[in-house]
């Protein structure tokens, strides 16, 4: 991307009501723009960010046998009645359409999955019970895509939005061990996962720990901004809710000595429901008995525009934003600087700089790859402000050619995230 | 894909209300659910051809220089009452928060583009002129997204949906000529696109084609189930809406003798919106006058679901799906028949079929790229239901492995299209 050729710009000048600061920053920084309290519009570099967190989740789960759709937001109310949670969930939006028809605006998908998947579920056959050492995956069904919450509040930004992107799966099992099983292959992958994009997430059973029909696993961020708060151990790695942290730590042989209270945030989470949805659908298979069976039935969800706001939130500093490699806007953020006063070293710096974004030389040993490049070659702005916007905008590594290096034949690498500089031979 | 590890499933029950043959086809062959009349879930098949479609509209669009965001749907009532719109879109669904805020889904996004654009356009700068001769592109900016309309009628399947995918594009101008350049290139755009999917569109002038504020150009497929309906001329590409066909046809020097008329669906379009937007949200820019002006927009759509629609609609026959080549589910529909008493014999096959979708070899001379194979490898599936499936489904080559053919050494090829089918050799 050249920033001369794009519409997007930094700006100081925030919404007077936002107070937030991964929405003040991803706004500064030309990410997103603000809708409305909880409700935000992707500028191209937001959507790349977006993009490659929902990458990620994608690919991790195809992995593990998961099977990708795409769902509706449009929700009969009868689906929601059918469980009793039309008047139960607060915050489910309703509408009406012109004929009086009512409909709910999805939260969440478990009514919409349940009457689509007892098409497909009628023999014990549809569901293979999962064995991690011969790679028969069950059957698990996600979509990444935009859901709704009529929140009361939402001031954390991207953190909790009226309109947020999320990823969520279902999966359909005979028995409990097959459930039980894939959820331990799931907290792996949910692990991986949130590494891969930067946040060290810590899996944490919201009840003791029983896998049981009330079974669930959050997975929980350090951040100030966060909702819940943790207890944790950063050299053991056991962490629990506090509210159940008696439960938790009564189960260890010995108490971590370097148990750490922190605000924390749900990035991912993931419950089994056991057979209510199932049977309030009448999914219902044959079972090797010949009898009817309802399935067990598991839920797993990632905010991915959530993470998008725990990334920004947890890394920064006063000059901007810091973005994780996998998932940086862009990995390069090259800044070129030309004077209109000497015409020669000019051309010899765009020259230099259209090869290194074209992807066709390597520096320091690293191949920049093409796609990979945010180019800064905007015409009339000095340095010093590029040099802010590129703090501003966070990408992992910046390149830095400006007269005075070619001078010395170089170009100026600079770490973003430790603020280390080097120099750089140019290539020839 | 390999079927045997696949949930959904083609099916010969079709909900009762449903009337329409394309949703019908592609609720048979597995690719979409119903949800409600105009209101359909992608199953991996149908999201595959979705994607398919709307990559096919990123890259071309990129191409020419949009720039691609992610608005959102939901909207606050201010920005749709201050265009005057709230009250005149019926088809504008409305809904009310818990705390009594009025949202509109969006249909459209002139009302959020508008704002949102607002604060990055101030100067003449940021509104480049368009210039094909160099490769300065206007200021155009995109995404593709689900969008919602409150139909009173929803019978047409994919082609006309309550919830649906899109894309639209806005672009703004200082000069008329600018816009019009770039609607030409857009018009040169959309047809590659749509020729790109296998769909051959007509672009028709809604006005006498004029560019004025009230220019519009719909782009036309020939189809039985479409809403519209249009004169054309096959050899010389001249077409015309049905209602201005008086008018255009006035125009021409001689009239083609080959005019037909037909049902059609728009697929496509593209307006000029003149400054009503750019005024009602105050886009004003510092002209090179010094003076403020308003720019002029266009809006440019897509219907990517409709596409979907439009050429199940149009590729089928009494078996079933006929894909176009670009946007087929996969390329290449292997099938494979074991039988339970030869092993060594249903191991070779196999063993051959796993090769193949591994894209290890090459066969009549194609390399067969993995991820392109869809594997038919059911166990427990006689070959004439294989077949079947194979044509409902609409692959465009049906690659088929089974003892009778392993014994000449050889696979059938058939050519869904047109049921031509030759031997291929088999690999070593």
């Amino acid at each position: 991307m050249r920033l001369s050729k794009s519409f997007f710009k930094t700006t100081k000048t925030l919404p007077a009501e936002e107070t937030s600061l991964n929405a003040q920053l991803l706004i500064k920084a030309g990410f997103v723009h603000k809708t409305m309290a909880g409700v935000y519009a992707y500028l191209p570099l937001g959507l790349r960010v977006l993009e490659k967190i929902e990458t990620t989740v994608r690919t991790r789960l195809n992995r593990i046998g998961a099977q990708e759709v795409l769902l509706n937001s449009l929700h009969p109310k009868q689906w929601w009645a059918q469980t009793g949670r039309w008047d139960e969930v607060d915050v489910l939006f309703k509408l009406k359409s012109q004929t009086e028809q009512e409909y709910g605006l999805a939260p969440t998908h478990e009514e919409q999955i349940s009457p689509l998947m007892s098409q497909f579920i009628t023999s014990y056959k549809d569901l293979p019970e999962y064995n991690p050492d011969t790679g028969q995956f069950p059957l698990a069904v996600y979509q990444i895509q935009t859901k709704f919450r009529d929140e009361l509040r939402s001031k954390a930004g991207l953190m909790r939005g009226r309109e947020f992107r999320m990823k969520d799966l279902y999966d359909f099992h005979r028995t409990k061990e097959s459930q039980a099983a894939y959820f331990e292959t799931m907290t792996k992958t949910y692990l991986q996962i949130f590494e891969e994009m930067g946040l060290e997430a810590y899996a944490v059973d919201a009840s003791g720990g029983d896998f049981s029909d009330k079974f669930s696993r959050e997975f929980q961020v350090v951040c100030a901004a966060g909702e819940d708060a943790i207890k944790f151990s950063p050299t053991t790695g056991f962490a629990s809710n506090e509210e159940v942290y008696a439960e938790a730590v009564a189960k260890l042989e010995t108490v971590p000595a370097d148990i750490q209270t922190a605000k924390s945030a749900e990035v991912g989470n993931i419950f089994d429901l056991g057979d209510k949805w199932t049977k309030a659908f009448g999914i219902t298979y044959q079972g090797e008995d010949n009898q009817p069976h309802h399935p067990t039935m598991g839920c797993h969800g990632i905010g991915t525009s959530r993470c998008l706001g725990v990334i920004a939130e947890n890394y920064n500093d006063e000059a901007g934003l810091k973005w994780p490699v996998n998932v940086a806007p862009y990995r390069y953020h090259l800044v070129t600087h030309t004077s209109s006063k000497n015409q020669a070293e000019a051309a010899q710096i765009l020259e230099l700089a259209a090869r290194i974004y074209a992807g066709e030389v390597s520096l320091n040993g690293h191949d920049l790859p093409t796609g990979e490049i945010l180019w800064d070659d905007r015409e009339g702005v000095g340095m010093g402000q590029k040099l802010k916007d590129a703090d501003l905008i966070g990408c992992p590594y910046q390149l830095i050619l400006s007269p005075r290096t070619l001078a010395d034949a170089q170009l100026e690498w600079k770490v973003r995230g430790t603020g280390e500089t080097f120099r750089v031979g140019l290539p020839r």
